[in-house]
């Protein structure tokens, strides 16, 4: 079976995947998903991540606007102003729909502390991206944004994945979705557009000590809800 | 004639103007606003400030994704974001076409450098937002968002304004409608709900030379436009 | 037996510390530095720990830099910059030292890879303080500069504590010395200082949210060195 | 009579001079310096930029502050924390008894209101740096940093200047001296290694603006010494 790989051939986002291959199948290949895909991911799991999910989605809006903050031009913050709006408009609404439709009351996510991992990995990206720039920032949020499509686009392609009465295909049909491929597919295209613009050769080992990073911290959000851990 | 003050009696807006209400005046009764009422303005001072304020504009942009990025909850973000993409996606899109109405072609605006006046104000605001909290960069702001509101509303309300036949009509309109109105008094409550959440008595001083300091930078901004000054 | 508690009486450390017991007793009576003062903690166990903890500092050096950042006045610029220079001009260098001692060569430091509880810490401290003001930051990093000095100095003062022959003697000793009581007291008095120039019962609640936060960051760091977790 | 130019050839201090050259000369061949090197500047304006440059000065040091947190490895946290200390323990001092022999009182210095310029140049500064990355920020005081070196040595080489009883004599030395030679030689050499580094072709358009713009601010600085503006 071919694996599905998102982002340009030759892109910068294909290049620093391939540069931390290890670490990357560590996350997309992960138990937590793999068991997700199977239907055989407990439930007190994914409802452990999904209330983590809301929290690290607060944070991911608040790295939008540091994009926007960080952005040289007006087409660049409207594009994270977008993906602002979007979140806090948007996905932190469905997320609370979709998190009472599992029997999590709003008041619960709202009232829950952040896990270690979620403030790992999200302060990681805001705190990266501010002592760099707005290519530093794009490359640490790949990870999640691209990787979410990647990972559900494989599992969806996987034999061993059940859709029919598993509990998390709403999950599953969302992420490996055209919607969503087509968010990943521009945040692909926005690394190459950044790095055309503010990359070199020369900084390509750092941008894979980043890209690394944030993609072991997301491998470390799924084992934190695997793990329902604090 | 008694005079137009925003903002609730007693609260943060109004503290901070009396505070230095020389710089106030300096800014609202500016030479500059003066003629625009009379209609005297010379029309190269008001193509000049065009220009400028539309890149004056883009830095607000950028203080908006500021002040979500610095935001402590998801209510805050969301009004940041709100004021951000009503920037980008409304009060750019307004200001090009006012320019057009003025013979200021697009690309004109585009490629036109910033006024030093531009950069005091505008880089002044950001870096005070920066090196202190939400609400340092909510005062910094105040003058410019509220200011305009009182500004206009006062002129329309002067005897020596004239509104027909002003080739400035369309702006006094605007700055003195209700719904500018309502976007300065939600910033003057705005001011108010945080100060009440992280102000105290003894940070007044501080704000109070943050507000002086604006203020006086935003009464500069209307010089460089009067004297067509980069 | 009586504890020992740092910083002024009904100052804002006594304060912050009161109001998360469970989490500082979490930290401050942690497995690993009961172990330290019996001398029973496996050497494997305080490697590792010393590793984390140089990529620590250099972490705590960028904080303190950015506390001259945020800094309102020359005295305060100062303050931090010492700080700073303290940081990477001496106990970088005594660390180094000391880790050549426990047989950790200074190219094994330098190669290290952050641990996860080392990043969620350090990462929080950085970006919480940039988000917020200069006394959010040190607020932050108050549970390690004073903490420090507590657990040291609680460990020397208890009956369990074995002194004579124990590796770990050396850090036993200069965390609870004068040098390091006078670095940990001279944090807490800055805590008055900052809370009374921008400080608030306004702000009391968020302030402890972020020291229970960085408290329990740190108790996590302790159980990082003890699992030899990555 | 040959200019003295500083930086290595076709290094980036270089090419970004040559990429701006008009607001070069406007800076470093402005009527306040050529004054200055002549003896004839009104001492009422020296004293005026004196002041300024106190304040100056102090967001100078938050600037090698801001470089200090958003560098990447020790070295150059190291280099960055060096040059805030001699700012903060050495400079600011000097520059107070400098003041002192030019009958301004040290209460005059730290009570003076920042002119607009400063505040231009500076927050420009401060903010390019914050929002992009320590290159940026790096070339945003390069004007400053290597632009004093090669004014005062410039000066003193020209025939027009007139060193014996000038009464501006202690600045034309120091600023031509070996000692600051060799400060603006490290900055320009730091230009390079981060170029090296983070830097491209792709990049150069940019750096251009920010040091274009810095440039100009620089010669609006001494304008406001010359008029004594605020």
């Amino acid at each position: 079976m071919s694996e599905i790989v998102l982002g340009p051939d030759g892109g910068l986002f294909q290049r620093l995947r391939g540069a931390c291959l290890d670490e990357w199948y560590g996350y997309t290949r992960h138990d937590f998903v793999a068991q997700l895909a199977a239907g055989t991911l407990p439930e007190e799991s994914f409802r452990h991540y999904l209330i983590q999910d809301y929290l690290f989605l607060i944070q991911f809006a608040r790295a939008y606007a540091l994009a926007a903050y960080k952005a040289d031009d007006v087409a660049d913050i409207r594009q994270a102003a977008k993906s602002l709006s979007t979140i806090v408009d948007g996905e932190t609404s469905l997320h609370v729909r979709f998190c009472a439709r599992w029997g999590i009351p709003e008041a619960d996510i709202l009232s829950a502390p952040e896990a270690t991992a979620t403030m790992a990995y999200t302060r990681y990206v805001l705190e990266r991206g501010m002592a760099g720039d707005l290519l530093d920032l794009l490359v640490a949020l790949a990870p999640c944004v691209v990787g979410y499509a990647e990972i559900a686009q494989n599992l969806m392609a996987h034999p061993a994945t059940r859709v029919d009465g598993n509990p998390y295909r709403e999950w599953l049909e969302m992420y490996s979705g055209t919607d969503y491929g087509a968010v990943a597919a521009g945040a692909a295209a926005a690394l190459d557009r950044h790095f055309a613009r503010r990359g070199s050769e020369g900084r390509l080992a750092q941008l894979e000590t980043t890209f690394r990073a944030a993609t072991r911290l997301e491998g470390q959000f799924w084992q934190m809800g695997l793990d329902r851990a604090m």
